[in-house]
């Protein structure tokens, strides 16, 4: 392929999945692969040559969002205030799982590929989260006993009890803080 | 029915019913119908006149054990320390929750029968658990804009995270310590 149509390759790839993260964003995994080719201003076609299945477009946009995760938690280590980096990245972290169930599901009729998927974005999220966690309890501020196991076993607990609701996110994200405050009285 | 024979009936569904707690206990909803007749040392045929099904018999294990949560928040309402109160019985919601996902599973094969069965149970431990709620905050121990629902989708989300583990209950506990605890360091 000549380097023009490998540019344009690349542009195309990189329009589409942007495209497609928007759509799932807003659709979940119901998402229109038709209209995401036109938003994208491609053809179908391209749309397939790039994602051949909407598994493996579902798959490239849950990767790019826990990439995105792991970029996060990497500005976050140098910012501020050790907790409230830590609490501000976890905060992603709740509306990265309340959001990627729909995904989840719909990328769960393979167990075999989809567990291996979703342990690869697990071990990343636990990975990416755990110097911001270290910092933290070196400054203090969070109890040395906490593991990122445990916070993120939460976070994935509070998604699958707020799952049904109509609107999740905000009653998670409430859980979440909750847990994490604890239940003494503020301040 | 003569008194005499009323009596008896009367006790061998108390006894069956306390076996097949205890089976449950261990062994889960696959709790063998015909080893609970044999511990409680009556025939098969009486234990299907009490519990002409599994489901039925489940059912009423279930049931016997929200009451007796609910007879514990009873007694802890004017037990010492108000926090400490309540978080025991909140303990004992944890352990509840954790042992009753295989009833739950087993229970679920009747949606509509299902989800009033379950609707009941968590309306009775909602109005059991409010009233040490009430008093903790009352006492300042507990931030005023706690609620029990929130507590309770906690428990249950963390049972949720943690079901597939080969002994879900000490993981369970330990993450809704840490949830109510909060991530400050201790003391």
């Amino acid at each position: 392929m000549p380097d023009q149509q490998r540019a344009d390759a690349r542009r195309n790839y990189a329009r589409i999945l942007a495209v497609a993260e928007a759509e799932v964003a807003t659709h979940g995994a119901a998402a229109s692969l038709e209209q995401i080719a036109r938003t994208a201003e491609v053809g179908s076609a391209t749309v397939r040559r790039h994602f051949p299945t909407r598994r493996a477009l579902l798959e490239a946009v849950s990767k790019g969002r826990v990439e995105v995760l792991r970029g996060r938690a990497h500005e976050l280590t140098d910012a501020g205030d050790s907790r409230t980096a830590l609490l501000e990245w976890l905060g992603d972290v709740v509306t990265y799982c309340v959001t990627a169930r729909g995904l989840a599901a719909a990328l769960s009729y393979d167990d075999t590929t989809d567990s291996v998927h979703e342990n690869s974005c697990a071990a990343t999220i636990h990975e990416a989260g755990e110097p911001l966690l270290r910092r933290a309890i070196r400054d203090g501020a969070v109890a040395p006993d906490v593991t990122i196991a445990d916070l993120i076993t939460l976070i994935i607990g509070i998604t699958l009890a707020t799952e049904t609701l109509p609107d999740p996110a905000p009653r998670a994200h409430h859980l979440f803080r909750l847990a994490t405050a604890g239940l003494s009285p503020r301040g």
